[in-house]
């Protein structure tokens, strides 16, 4: 690049803005329409009945007496559905490779496999007479035996929760010789990890509306982050594509847990099948126990390094509890093998990971996707390393931290700017200097935690977007974009985008949002690859509309067109020539010049690659980032809590430093929630946390400020060299707290989460393993 | 064109289906989701407070007792509107010659010029409500006098009813030397004709809802043909282009009445003022009373012939009432102008038009538009001029019959087919041999017209259209086009053109219409010109689709691209050769193809040109037909009926000849109506008539079954050479019933409609003049 980042930041007008988002004050006044707030004329209520069992089999079911309730429109089991088989693997892919792909059935057939798994769906007129329908479908179950952890499905007498065996799907990096290193190595430290299973706890259930259209397409308004959902609908329907449409409005939290379909089929099913609006909203407890969850991983670690604390070998286990179907889990567990060896040069390094059925909740993508859970593993190691060595945290990172040039253990060269070692150094040096305890009582320790997370989808998946932009007659701007906006600004950061491209400023812009018939597709919204991907697409047309707008302005100001600039809402070349755009746009009009563009953006696209012996790009790029906490312990309860908290990522270009900002801050908070007190727990297969009052998440008194930092790097792939900040910010929190409670404490927590009674048993305060 | 047009019939496979339109299920069943079916949570209820005087000061206008009253949101009055100005010329069109713009206040500032003129809003939580708080808006009129018939406002002393002066528009056309044609020829015709003053009446009054969008966006949900009016709400409310959206649902008829704003800007500032959705429906009073209406025209013909019949000149002078606003008229009193000599040869033509402003309802556009009245005057005068000189009146009219090349009075010469002596010889041929009357009192008589409608906007316009089409991953295609469809089928054609350019079934395309923020302007419903328009901007599309899949298919296939076919949704090359259109679907994912094409449609462009000099092409091109009628008559009573009726057209292409049919069997029932007894009663400037009780419209009872014939030259500037149907057939009827009354009693009756009245009168039943 021949600008250099600090003069590209300059002459950026509209991109850097902190600007407020435009959705949200209709937010803060409970205007926004939620997909639960939707209204159609005659509609109907849906419902779902779930089975008590995690393993059964359905040996009868009688829908006839809820049929003939008065006020009853459908009654509906896996024989009503015509394609009861739903396709859950990468949405919009069908060409990936073999353990990509898995299913899940839509309706239970003769056999549930988890608890909370949908039996029969229900339409009626009311709510109240939907739940009473439910309870009059009589279904006869036969209890089986499960299995309830990874170790129990592994064993060869298992029962089978799949006909084809537990394990559903396996990855092996060899990078060097780990063995021969570790044998090698000055220290090694091994240890293995367990983080839990954990719940997504938006505030949003899952809902929507679905109709049918007057052309007779079955329209399905639901709170979902892929309205590319529209063809598993279809598919389920037996109906061709053109014959569904996903709305997606804004959504009230996704994480991951709106990737996979929610209630978008049911909706689609329901409504086809009565001709009628069907509205569904899920209650607290369904969303709780039915709906996928992040994966319990078990990782073991055995990490070699140097005397000077060079990290030198990495042998790693993994094993993760998909729960009863497959629906991401081979992917999430492809990103954990990617990425288990940290933002760290580690010349050896081996990964065997499976992912294995279970009869637990089936578990699927969440924010940080598999990668975010290895930071326990390499940041509590590396932690270890230089305690061992009795090397600052810091340092024993830097010397290890990965630097543009370098390759990951699968292969893949680092092609920009990476800031870990910058991060650590940051964040750590914003801590301060340290502070005395609360109490007596009270240990004050510190801990450091660097991450990375891919944004962008795997390679082998030719992501694309698509995104159209067009000037009004005005000269303001409108962005359609097929972007569902859950929560993280991705349509306002589209505006900016747009707004910089044409010399507009961001109110002259409005961006329409995910429709999958009439916005352009531009995929999920998922794997921090929205800002990357849709802003890319969105610049693409807009640079194309600025383009021909630009020499339309150039004739009228009679200039080359090199010396046009579009600016502040008009054409300039210098100070005393400048046409409005409005009338640069009626000159368009007149010459039959497109005032509009549809602008489509691929990634880096690559074939699929042998990760075991590496085998070159595996996603487009990594954001790096670096978490800094300081932890205080009651000694005499054993309750952990965060008192500072700062987050340093490198995101390229801030786009709106605001937004990003409040991603670095959620994300932080939910990797707090994370690492000391979220868990659902399980009793062979029953969950027994299916409320917020059992399922506990961060109030406002357990979140300390958490402080941001932000480093534009000028260096990234998305727009204006942004990179994906959605992710990142969650992977960091749970491994420094347990780094800062060993500071602490001197006690190493390797279960997620560090509950007040695991610190206490670690500190020998209560009795028993 | 190296194909002939039985060879192009032979080889389309969708085009030329008699295809039931895919929105016709749900209309008949009732489901559609009209404009006033709309509901949003929340839903406020507008309503309009109307002017009893058609003149008047306003003095004082007070609504605060309404403003007070329990349940109102809103009361506005014209200093509550940002901009109280609507421009309603050409929508979207800012940069054409004088005349054609025209403005009229939002709410009656201080001044009101016609009765029913709009002076406030409310939006109040109920209908009641609202209808309670209008009764409550205390308004003080200082009643003024008023100008009601042309005549009287063209006298010099006449109050004005604008500031500028009371002729809003004239035209002029100097085509050879009329005068002196008119002193040489053998046969001259003079007489004057009226034609009054009618009501679209269209099934659904003027409905929408508009509500602000969690954007920020200020939606309008209305029954329009014009969603380009979201330009007229954001002008009004005085915000960008970009904040405001206008999606037009399917419309239970709008035949011009929908063309100016009705209900949207209204909608849009209680919406806005409020932050509520708020609905309004207008009532059938308020529909025949407000909204404007077909322009009444004085039409005085002198024209010439030879011995033999052949049509010399016209000398022409026409009037029109264009009510108390502009809105259209100089528009429409253009498409009279160049249409006034009908579909003939008449080397001499002087016609002088103009548009007189008056105290009467305002008139603008209705299907026909201006080109329709002017049949009354051609087609009687030709009837005469063979009554004459005892010729036959399909004789005489084949004589003087446009051909491919001849010019027309204003100079633009025809560049494709003209099938009005076919047309003409093949309407009345199908009247079969005459039959007896049904009673020994009816009289029985027979009757032709001819005429010409323009298709396609005036080429100074530079019209254009845009769609955007996209295959799915399973080779099912979606259209984007904003076409609001008016009932006439637009949509569905549109998945015709698709299905047939991309080798698909109909059922596999599905089309996205009339949303003026998310589907590609097409323009407005009107003028003919949708078929014309959107379906060649649907064909760009589809075409630029079809290449590039072809190119794929091809290698796929390892096949020259020539060889390479697109039907039923494969690619063939040779009946061995075949790859599914999924399949080249998903090598183009791969590939990184573009699945999806925005395409844009040019019309013929020009410049203004001086009509009166002769200036070329002033519309893209025009439909030809012929209509023929038998008409008995009551020599009792004076009344009219018709018994057969045969109507001709050719379309160049029936993309589906049902709607075709439906076009054309709908045009001549209004036709018929317009002929016999419609007709909106104004007593200075008081409308008499705003019921269905007092306004007549054609029943079941009146109507005979209406015989299409349906000729496909081949030729035509629509896609597939398709001309546009909307508007022709409502032009020959009124006069093809003229002329059989005369043939039928020996009577001419020059005033529409010709009521039992007026030919009782004529044979002298009545006493009276």
């Amino acid at each position: 690049m021949a600008e250099s980042p600090a003069a590209t930041r300059e002459r950026l007008r509209v991109v850097g803005r902190r600007l407020p988002r435009h959705d949200a004050r209709d937010k803060v006044l409970a205007r926004t329409l939620y997909a639960a707030d939707w209204q159609m004329p005659g509609m109907l209520e849906g419902a779902v009945l779930r089975s008590p069992y995690p393993a059964a089999r359905i040996t009868r079911i009688d829908t006839s007496r809820a049929a003939a309730c008065p006020g009853v429109a459908a009654v509906l089991t896996a024989r009503d559905v015509p394609h009861n088989i739903l396709w859950t693997d990468v949405p919009g892919q069908t060409s990936v490779v073999g353990p990509l792909r898995a299913r899940v059935q839509v309706l239970a057939d003769d056999q549930v496999r988890y608890q909370g798994e949908a039996v029969a769906l229900v339409a009626a007129e009311t709510r109240e007479i939907a739940d009473r329908a439910l309870e009059l479908i009589d279904v006869a179950y036969e209890a089986q035996p499960g299995v309830f952890t990874t170790e129990d499905a592994l064993r060869p007498d298992a029962p089978r929760v799949h006909e084809e065996g537990n394990v559903l799907a396996t990855w092996r990096v060899r990078c060097g010789d780990a063995d021969t290193a570790l044998a090698r190595a000055h220290a090694v430290v091994e240890q293995t990890y367990r983080c839990g299973l954990i719940d997504h706890a938006y505030l949003e259930p899952e809902a929507g509306v679905a109709w049918i259209d007057a052309d007779g397409v079955v329209v399905v308004r639901a709170s979902t982050q892929v309205i590319e959902h529209f063809r598993d609908v279809a598919d389920v329907l037996g109906l061709p594509h053109n014959k569904v449409r996903v709305i997606g409005p804004y959504v009230g939290g996704g994480f991951g847990g709106k990737e996979d379909v929610t209630v978008e089929v049911f909706l689609g099913l329901l409504a086809y099948r009565t001709g009628r609006p069907v509205r569904m909203v899920w209650s607290r407890q369904e969303s709780l126990l039915a709906r996928p969850k992040r994966h319990p991983f078990t990782l073991r670690y055995r990490t070699g390094a140097a005397r000077d604390g060079t990290l030198l070998a990495h042998r790693i286990e993994l094993t993760a509890d998909a729960g009863a179907y497959a629906y991401l889990s081979a992917l999430v567990l492809l990103y954990a093998t990617v990425t288990a060896a940290g933002p760290y040069r580690v010349p050896h390094v081996a990964v065997d990971a499976r992912a294995v059925y279970t009869n637990n909740p089936p578990t699927s993508a969440m924010r940080g996707f598999g990668a975010m859970q290895m930071v326990l593993g390499y940041e509590s190691q590396i932690d270890q390393i230089a305690r061992r060595l009795g090397l600052d945290p810091v340092e024993v990172r830097r010397r290890s931290a990965l630097r543009r040039g370098d390759r990951l253990p699968v292969g893949q060269a680092l092609d920009t700017h990476v800031a870990v070692a910058e991060a650590a150094e940051r964040a750590w040096a914003a801590l301060g200097p340290p502070r005395a305890p609360s109490s007596p009582r009270h240990r004050v320790g510190r801990g450091l935690a660097c991450n990375l997370q891919p944004y962008g989808r795997l390679v082998w998946l030719r992501d694309w977007a698509s995104a159209w932009v067009g000037l009004e007659a005005d000269g303001s701007v409108v962005v359609r974009c097929g972007v569902p906006d859950v929560g993280g600004g991705q349509a306002s950061s589209l505006c900016q985008i747009a707004a910089e491209a044409l010399g507009v400023e961001p109110d002259r812009v409005t961006v329409h949002i995910a429709d999958s018939a009439l916005t352009p597709l531009a995929g999920t919204t998922t794997a921090t690859r929205q800002l990357y991907m849709s802003g890319n697409a969105v610049l693409v047309a807009a640079t194309q509309l600025h383009d021909e707008v630009r020499r339309v302005a150039a004739r009228l100001l009679e200039t080359p067109v090199e010396q046009v600039a579009l600016a502040d809402g008009a054409a300039t070349a210098g100070p005393e020539r400048r046409v409005l755009l409005a009338d640069v746009v009626k000159e368009c009009a007149r010459l039959g010049v497109p005032r509009s563009h549809l602008g489509v953006y691929h990634a880096p696209a690559g074939d699929p690659v042998d990760l075991e012996r590496g085998g070159g790009r595996v996603f487009p790029d990594y954001t790096f980032g670096a978490h800094a906490v300081e932890v205080e312990v009651d000694v005499d309860t054993g309750a952990a809590s965060v008192r500072r908290h700062v987050a340093c990522h490198d995101v390229g270009r801030a786009i709106n430093p605001q937004s990003v900002e409040g991603q670095v801050q959620g994300g932080a908070v939910m990797g707090l929630g994370y690492g000391l007190m979220e868990e659902i727990i399980v009793d062979r297969g029953v969950n027994l946390t299916t409320s917020f009052a059992s399922y506990l998440i961060p109030s406002a008194l357990d979140v300390p400020d958490v402080e941001p930092i932000i480093i534009e790097s000028g260096d990234g792939k998305g727009p204006f060299a942004a990179r994906g900040i959605g992710e990142p910010p969650i992977g960091p929190p749970a491994a420094a707290i347990a780094n800062a409670v060993e500071d602490a404490v001197g006690v190493r927590i390797t279960d997620l989460p560090i509950t007040p009674e695991k610190i206490a048993r670690a500190l020998g305060l209560l009795s028993g393993g």
